[in-house]
């Protein structure tokens, strides 16, 4: 009789800081043994010569969201096709959001987001919340009793007319996030030099789709980021900057660092393998490359990867935001849109993990353990899932990917298994693939088959992602040469 | 017969790199030769033993002005006791502000300075426009036209309610500046960063003048110092950060200037010799040293001077906005008011040079010619008053003051010559002192008294700072990974 | 019957970046299984509450070695007490120094470190090669062929009569590191300048202790540590600046590491736990605490700890160099023996992780994982002995501690197991201690007893650390703008 | 009659802070007047629609000195054609080195430079001192006593056989420096950076001049450029770093800027215009630009122009270095010399201020107050000329250049007048040349023509740049984490 329902047998395991050739052994979904020599399991995987990694948690994806910028358009990817191709491509987890858009209840959106999710999804999601509307009932009563459900990260967003916060009401919410434990995320470009940039070049009738990059300023960028980290520190909150493109917010997030404030970095596969050039294509055809902020150049991208060397990133996710180069997604309206009416984002929810096992683990930009830090690890401990997601270990939810890095493919749209239609990546030579992937013990994807149903994946309540730490001073001390607005919190 | 009006023999006479014994002679009004032995003069003055200095250009400073914060309340200072006081203190010009409030028109505002001015100053003047309500008649035709006619200057404010502009309108009016060649002065603080933690402290009833310190947090500035050199990076127009008192702000304004842009930084007497203690005196009295941003601690008083030395600052200014500690001023909102009531600002136009000389020539931290530069050269050559203000040359207006190195004064407020009541530098020893100011040749001041009429001071047109740069870039080659907003202009 | 010789039973068992609770199994020295719920052990350890953590590998420590300072005097220490301490401290691995001094062959030197430490040592053990005559000999036959036996890191000094290298032989012991892919360690301290400072203080008669710290000084390690990373980065070898005490270097090291240079940093508890005051202390007694660098101040305190947050530390040592004081050791010239004259080191083998725990751990500066990483696992990996050592995962060495998190013990001398005879920490209160200590499946350390046999340690041969890198360019692109030197090996 | 010997009419005279159209008198060999309106002067010049700017004064020029690379050669200009080539070029003033070779006595190089420079200078001069044996002798007595006599800076080498010193030997002159208060030069380069990749280039058979840039590393510059600047903290004693090439240095120096030190930087007009691709020019014509350090490439170029403007460069000398293209020179060993064997060093005595004029000052990169700065003032008050040169001012020597900013000439070795055969600018246009030039009231260049007999230039005796300053803390109260090698001075 089987000790197990699943052995893995003899591949290369690697967590976040190790690499060991053993078994891995499931039962009841969850990892319950490590070892040389494991006894039998129901069925038996032989993983020699492959790597046996977590599942990926692509922990910033847009799914069933209505876009922020190109009125009334709807990602193309429902919680099926999305994950669904999460899965093809290695991931056990992801994190949508739950986005509010003004005057609605935060309450109301989560519930309409798991309507949507629940019937569909066939891998596991949390959600993050968007806050755009922080008004005095979510501040006070949502917010707080969705913490307790188990939404504990939020993100705020300095720029789009239809989501962005003034630094006040970034403050109000991280004063949310400071009482209750939560994480933020910042999306940071400055709202008024994207606006400004944008009134000029359209006024000029320069719309084309490369005129986005030139509207999303770099220095919108490092501008924001370092006022939003400002904020984070009067706040005294953990701050992760979301997507992050180019050097000056890089520079200031590893100042923030070095200083060992809780500040975070995350990036995408955008900013390694595209460049503002790819805005520039015949035709309209550039809009399938817009999103914010938008690639940039060669050198940012070297920069990029610097960041993911150095520490100035600890999360490298998709930022999924799939709309179809069609009528009902980057066209909708009209053929030749201005780039102002082009939906903003791109897929990449499939492809995140192989062009970076690809480019940088094969490569030697980045070792294995980096890679499984940078993909699923760190965002299981910033969001409040770990250990039960992220990491290899006895106990944790049996989520894993076998992975051949020997297995070459050229990327075409075909291979993939989204909602799209086209891929950023086309034409793309990329070694190193997930050839089977497990959630809960259940083996979702092999032979190139998806075996899960339909809402067969689970919703995660997240845990906070640290404890909230105790203010060091009592307010009668306060002293105005540090940050002390913690201090002030109800 | 003479050759000049007057000649001043034997003095050592500074710029702001040189260092000459010689005689100065003045005619009309001009200084018109530098000798080693000049003809006599009518008025023979002996300045051996004694320092001939530019006349001081205190180019920040507020008169017959109202308060920011405390409604009503009005400047203590009228433009006689207010040019009076400067005289005194070794000046031969003031700029303050012609401030523009919601809905008034540019034009409107200078016309009623003038009529302020013109009756009752007894030194020299020239207008920085304060503009808080970018319309478009004001960025299409005032400010265009003002700056022809010689108000070459725009201030803008990052926070207060009465004033603050947000990001965008910052845009538009750098615009203006930038296509007409004037220079941009920024008063950076995050005004949302000082809202929330006002709004915080007053609800808590932390309503004390320490508070005030505290509420206009070290970061808040720093962050909006940050900004504002971004959004002039933008533009690619001229910016000086008006008082700035701690060291983030430095920092960043320190990598501007080592990148070589044109970014250029002010400080304040109240930033090298008070503190945020001085806001905690007993009772109200820590009122008489509100303002913003506020003084803080030892360490930034340290690194202000560092900043003086090492080339962060090019103007040192008084940032003059006069309150009497009574109902009128300070106190107008009752004896014990809050934080947020108290009119912001301190007296220093007559102490701003003497403080520093003898605190910072005196005592070896900076020399006489950074001095020079410091105070007056600089001011005048940002603001377009150079080379008829600013410098001891030929063909310069016989503005200086002549000063004794050795004379120690205690200081009380009864030595002084304005409007306020109070000093905030009370007690304070000081060595070196103006003995005898002349402007356009006409002695000022002399053996402590004042000899000028109400109204003899000229108001001055300033010119454009530098000419504007022409464009490296013609917008076809907008590239975005540069900043080019300046390309967009029309 | 048994499935594992040893099954430790519900701790909580951490490695550099997971922390499960589960059974950890031992078979045959190895571990051979992690398991929710493993099957029997021979030996059934119950770890209930307690951490389970990979034995400590205090990869700089200095046993039988003479000292560089003081002729003659030899370490306090053993093989087998000061293996007996390390168990004690929760170590399982040490790698003392096979110091080669001018004219030795380093064959031979390594030759005689195994005869001193094959029969005493308790615990596992490999050596670091200081390298003090790069003669061709050393350089041509001998260091190749020590690493291919397992000798991968050499360590450099650059001051110490005895010991220093000029920059010329550190380029030429690099060059061989390069090529053949080992890893330099280097005592960055600016010989010229201490020996100015020496002869300086000495010829005023400052003879006493605290004079030391004083000859030492920060800008001596500050300009060292800079110039070694520029040699390193010459030649395009990893390079570990050991025991590093201060800011400037500090900064110089995360310069590097900021730009993804194989630049690595170590530091010590004397720098987290001593100051310069400790060689101040009356009398005599500050020789206790003279080790190079010196404990520096408080200030230097906090950046350390910084630094082990921020990533500029990636190992915690003991630099363990242990000196009696008597006349054996510190005190061998006299009862006032003149700072030149008092062997450099502190004991620390014992308490560096327990200080660490307490201090670090326990009071939240540091998660656990960072502390395993910190004193194990990146230790492993930078010398080429990992996954044998370093972690808890299946196939590596059986090598663990059992922490008792709530165990308070107050130091005293008595309470340790060195041969040193004092501790630099005596009377402090430490919390958390390793209560069971086990080396490949031997249970080394259990209620306060060494269950060891003399000469029961193994030697460990050292893989290389990584792979050396290919060069990127041939010879004939060198490139002026580079660092090309590594382009010039044979 | 006349009031002055000379009048100069109607220039635009500039200083290093003023500008100003007036009248320039001149006599007795001094600057008596400026005025708007002089009398009558015995010579009068018409200066209308030029620049009237003090003499340059080129503090970095070898004459008559011995090669240090490439035995016995010897520099191509006496001190006849050298001051004869300067005087063309708009200097009134040159300070070439009085180099002691080691085991020469200082004082007797000093008298064997005046046996040289007497009977030959045209225009005036002063000497640095090159130490390179700091013997008892040297420290003890003849520095010390030189200083007295009016040689007040000294230059050591970190590289050069024939000239290096140790750190510990540049401490011991710094400390000769720093208690009779005088300045500082160092020649910054790693020796063994260099040596050891001369050696392996060589070994290799890369013996072309091309080979000079690349073991004259970048990464060798920055490191002493660090190291000194170490050193002369510890010391607490003024520094000049000479010929900065490229960015690494120029960030230390910056940095030590920004904190206030004293300590300053030099430039040149090769690591403007010249690259390290000149020195791979076809056969062996690259010797023509060897010198140390060498050219870099663009982006250092670029850099080098941002330190001259944002403050990290104070001077910007010639380091004319002439040695003729033939046997007697750069091929003294033969038609294919090794680059080992190349003199270093390059002619730019006649072309500095031209170069700098004509793309600093009319293509808008630097003002004119910038460059008489640069080329003039600063170095004349960093060696103790100031104020009697480096100057247009009443009481300072009448030495001053006519420049005519529109005349445009392009360069080829037969318009200049030095004794070196070739120039490295050939071919290159400038605009803007110094078209009469006087020293101490004579004019010794008009219409093209030397009007001064050998030997009427004269030596000027420098004064300390600055008085010592005065230690702050005395030795009981050293303090181990600030600089307190001064303190320890005798």
């Amino acid at each position: 009789m089987a000790d197990f329902d699943i052995v893995v047998r003899g591949g290369t395991v690697a967590t976040a800081s190790d690499i060991t050739v053993c078994d891995v052994g499931v039962k009841d979904g969850r990892i319950t043994a490590l070892g040389a020599s494991l006894g039998p399991g129901a069925r038996e995987i032989d993983a020699g010569g492959k790597y046996v990694l977590p599942g990926g948690i692509d922990s910033h994806v847009h799914i069933e969201q209505k876009a922020s910028v190109g009125e009334g358009v709807l990602a193309a990817d429902d919680f099926y096709t999305g994950t669904r191709s999460a899965a093809f491509g290695g991931n056990t987890t992801i994190i949508p959001f739950a986005a509010q858009y003004k005057g609605q209840s935060l309450r109301q959106v989560v519930q309409d987001y798991h309507e949507l999710a629940g019937p569909k999804a066939v891998i596991d999601y949390a959600f993050h919340l968007i806050v755009s509307d922080p008004s005095e009932q979510v501040l006070g009563q949502e917010l707080p009793a969705l913490i307790k459900d188990g939404y504990t990260s939020f993100k705020v967003y300095m720029t789009y007319d239809s989501l962005q916060l003034d630094d006040y009401q970034m403050l109000q919410v991280m004063e949310v996030a400071r009482r209750e434990g939560a994480m933020m995320m910042v999306h940071a470009e400055n709202y008024d030099v994207i606006r400004w940039l944008t009134n000029k070049l359209t006024a000029k009738g320069h719309t084309e789709p490369r005129y986005h990059a030139i509207s999303h300023a770099r220095l919108a960028e490092g501008e924001a980021t370092n006022r939003a980290i400002h904020l984070a520190e009067l706040i005294d909150v953990p701050v992760l900057i979301v997507h992050v493109s180019e050097q000056r917010a890089m520079e200031r997030i590893l100042w923030a660092r070095n200083r060992a404030m809780r500040v975070y970095g995350e990036t995408c596969p955008q900013y390694l393998f595209l460049t503002a050039d790819d805005l520039d294509r015949p035709g309209t055809e550039g809009a399938k490359f817009c999103c914010s902020p938008p690639p940039r150049d060669a050198e940012s991208q070297e920069a990029v990867w610097r960041g993911l060397q150095n520490g100035t990133f600890q999360v490298f996710s998709s930022d999924h935001a799939p709309y179809r180069y069609d009528e009902t997604g980057k066209l909708a309206h009209g053929p030749n849109p201005s780039f102002k009416q082009i939906p903003n984002g791109l897929p990449g929810i499939e492809l995140r993990m192989p062009l970076l096992f690809s480019e940088g683990v094969l490569k030697g930009r980045i070792d294995l353990n980096r890679f499984v830090e940078l993909t699923s690890t760190n965002a299981a401990k910033l969001y409040g899932l770990y250990p039960r997601k992220g990491t290899i270990a006895v106990g944790a939810d049996a989520d894993f990917a076998i992975w051949d890095p020997e297995e070459t493919r050229t990327v075409t749209w075909d291979i993939l298994h989204d909602n799209v239609g086209y891929t950023p990546y086309e034409g793309r030579e990329i070694t190193g693939w997930p050839v089977l992937v497990a959630s809960r013990g259940r083996i979702v994807v092999e032979d190139g088959e998806l075996n899960a149903e339909r809402g067969s994946g689970d919703f995660l309540r997240c845990a906070l992602p640290e404890p909230a730490r105790p203010l060091e001073q009592p307010v009668p001390e306060m002293d105005p040469a540090s940050n002390f607005g913690a201090h002030l919190l109800d």
